[in-house]
């Protein structure tokens, strides 16, 4: 149902099975987004990968499957490092300060863009079975900030009149956004601007200055 | 070198002939706006737009000069549209207010996306030789939104604090992004909420209450 769950293989496998699929997984997910969905093969995630076309096939037997992996296991990654303890579940604003300095210093972000942003405008408009995979994962990221504002709110660090749907759209679309700017000029000034701005705006709900000053670890 | 001259014909053609390359070129955005530029082949661009196979291969020889000149067109059109009396230079907030009211209300902004972005996301890690082309579209965008702003600062419309090319790369980030999360979610609300928060952000700059009103034509 949610992304994480199918990002676990499908049936039964034995250890040495599940070593072999995460390993394809890790690849096709490595090629995909260096070179995209329709750029990337069988016959180059076969030798990246070191396995048969047969071992390719049984367990990844369509495009569609292996790209539903694919997007499962970053939807996992990016929400699992969202999740992590170094953003405090974004319940201030340094943790989003935090956020965009590491998207900012990522020197893939405006070479190949988001992990899972650049697959889904990719794949968007394509007949691919994925539609679910990616809302599910969409949901759930944006879920993380709204989460991290309504505590914010609870916590009396930034007002009441703030909407944290709005506020969640608003940073998560600004990430999408300025890592496609960035791409497209070969330039990381773009996200930095759109990410600074976003969180910008959600400062102007501080209740005080020091609003965004980590209180409690 | 501009967006917009690559978007006429690349050499001199009859009347006949400019009105068949228009007609094959505007087929060819619809096809690639609804489908994507990889399911977009010949086959269903000669039929679309009623020309032989010998036609087609005469006015765009490649997919890449098919492509080219379909990212020129929308760039165009997109440009075209933002520079026009309806935004009256986007030198008021009520003009971006009108801008994100009229993308909000677009019906197919949440199922296919920008015209330009999601062309441009769908190809940018390609092998097709448009970057020049995509970079100078989107400095060209930004730079629309960037000179209003300033020239809502010439105005004192909003305080001289404000950062005009930050702000301009937020609008089009939350432009891109909620577009994204829009086709993702197939509803409008991220767009929304993206476009009214990013301008909530811009008149937090606003030097009176009534900034936002238009004050001449």
């Amino acid at each position: 149902m949610t992304a994480t769950t199918a990002a676990a293989p499908p049936h039964k496998l034995t250890s040495k099975g599940q070593a072999t699929r995460a390993r394809i997984l890790e690849q096709a997910a490595e090629l995909i987004y260096t070179k995209g969905v329709h750029a990337t093969n069988n016959e180059q995630l076969r030798r990246a990968a070191g396995v048969s076309g047969s071992q390719l096939n049984h367990y990844f037997p369509t495009k569609e499957s292996l790209v539903l992996a694919v997007i499962a296991w970053q939807a996992e990654r990016v929400l699992t490092f969202h999740r992590g303890e170094r953003f405090n579940c974004f319940d201030n604003l340094d943790a989003l300060r935090a956020w965009a300095d590491f998207y900012v210093g990522y020197e893939r972000a405006y070479q190949e863009g988001c992990t899972l942003g650049s697959l889904a405008s990719e794949i968007i408009k394509t007949d691919l079975d994925v539609h679910d995979e990616l809302a599910s994962a969409f949901d759930q990221w944006r879920g993380i900030f709204r989460d991290g504002i309504e505590r914010m709110q609870q916590l009396s660090r930034i007002s009441a009149e703030a909407d944290p749907t709005q506020l969640a759209n608003l940073l998560l679309a600004a990430f999408q956004g300025g890592m496609l700017l960035a791409q497209v000029a070969r330039d990381i000034a773009p996200l930095k601007d759109a990410l600074q701005t976003a969180i910008d705006h959600v400062q102007t709900f501080a209740t005080s200055p020091d609003a965004g000053v980590l209180q409690a670890r």
